[in-house]
């Protein structure tokens, strides 16, 4: 069984790189073999669509962000809203490589599919929630010491860090680098020490 | 001349519609013309390919938001802090309608297309530079006036909001709904407040 599980992992592997290369709706089932080098009949032991790749990759995708997030070098420290911080240094510190290694392929997915394939929108919806409610609970832990009576909400917030972060992928794609990226998440960074009152 | 004029603008306004709920690839010519209730003969007139027209309408779509701007209800507004959050303001309450009407036909082009044709990519960066530009000049004024001697730039805070924006529109896709991009644009409202110290 070794094998197949390769294989199945080879090809949602390229599917992560050519979604985020090509869009869904421009990438095709052999461009995805192509980039595992595997053939289309090994494709469909595992998929029936496209579709349902797409939805597996988002998966995908959110493990390894899960796995990357959880593992993170700034996970242990003590303060709240010093872990809030890293986070966003973090955020930056990994655009790094080309556009397709480091833009969110749930954003890519969720932008040209939403009313087209509900089921890719809802799978792209279920994965952004769970990264917002990971950044949600250190935003309660850090409101509740910093900025008790503020009126937003921890999960408002966590969804504006989420936003900051797609736009600043999609400027990123239009300036064919990451450097306007970093300086929008350099006002984000600064947005959350001025809201976060030491 | 006028009904060929007009047929032009036609399939103009009906690209904005269908590639904002299709996106680029998911289209086709024949979506568009249906959209537009117009022959492929009349499309063929008019332009050469799906690019062409991709092209024009990214085009027409920048036009049509700096009328929108250009004229909104805050542009005389005398101090340039409140005509920034006049601005935001705005932006939340054209949030109406279809998520097709009020997403950025910019912002989801360049999603998917930034490799795949670059013309569309530097037809949808000059587009958004052109919006960021028009706010960095209002970001100008206000700092000047009100944090003079900060260490970020005008035109980074631009992208800072042009990133926002696109990344609010989404998580409205993906929420099926503007709520969620209501909540980020509160957030961006607050930062700027936060920044610009009266």
């Amino acid at each position: 069984m070794q094998p197949q599980h390769q294989s199945k992992t080879r090809l949602l592997d390229a599917a992560l790189l050519v979604f985020r290369s090509r869009g869904y709706a421009g990438s095709t089932v052999e461009d995805v073999c192509a980039e595992a080098d595997l053939t289309k009949g090994s494709f469909f032991h595992h998929f029936k669509t496209k579709e349902e790749l797409a939805i597996a990759a988002a998966q995908h995708f959110s493990d390894r962000a899960d796995a990357l997030f959880t593992h993170a070098p700034y996970i242990d420290l003590p303060d709240p809203r010093d872990r809030l911080l890293a986070y966003v240094d973090f955020r930056i510190a990994i655009l790094k490589g080309e556009l397709r290694d480091y833009t969110c392929l749930l954003g890519t997915l969720v932008q040209e599919t939403y009313q087209t394939h509900p089921a890719i929108r809802a799978a792209c919806e279920r994965h952004l929630t769970t990264h917002v409610d990971m950044l949600a609970r250190d935003i309660a832990a850090a409101k509740a010491r910093y900025a008790p009576d503020a009126a937003w909400t921890p999960e408002s917030l966590g969804f504006h860090i989420q936003a900051t972060i797609q736009g600043a992928f999609i400027l990123a794609k239009a300036k064919n680098g990451a450097a306007v990226a970093v300086q929008c998440l350099a006002h984000l960074r600064r947005y959350l020490e001025l809201l976060l009152v030491r």
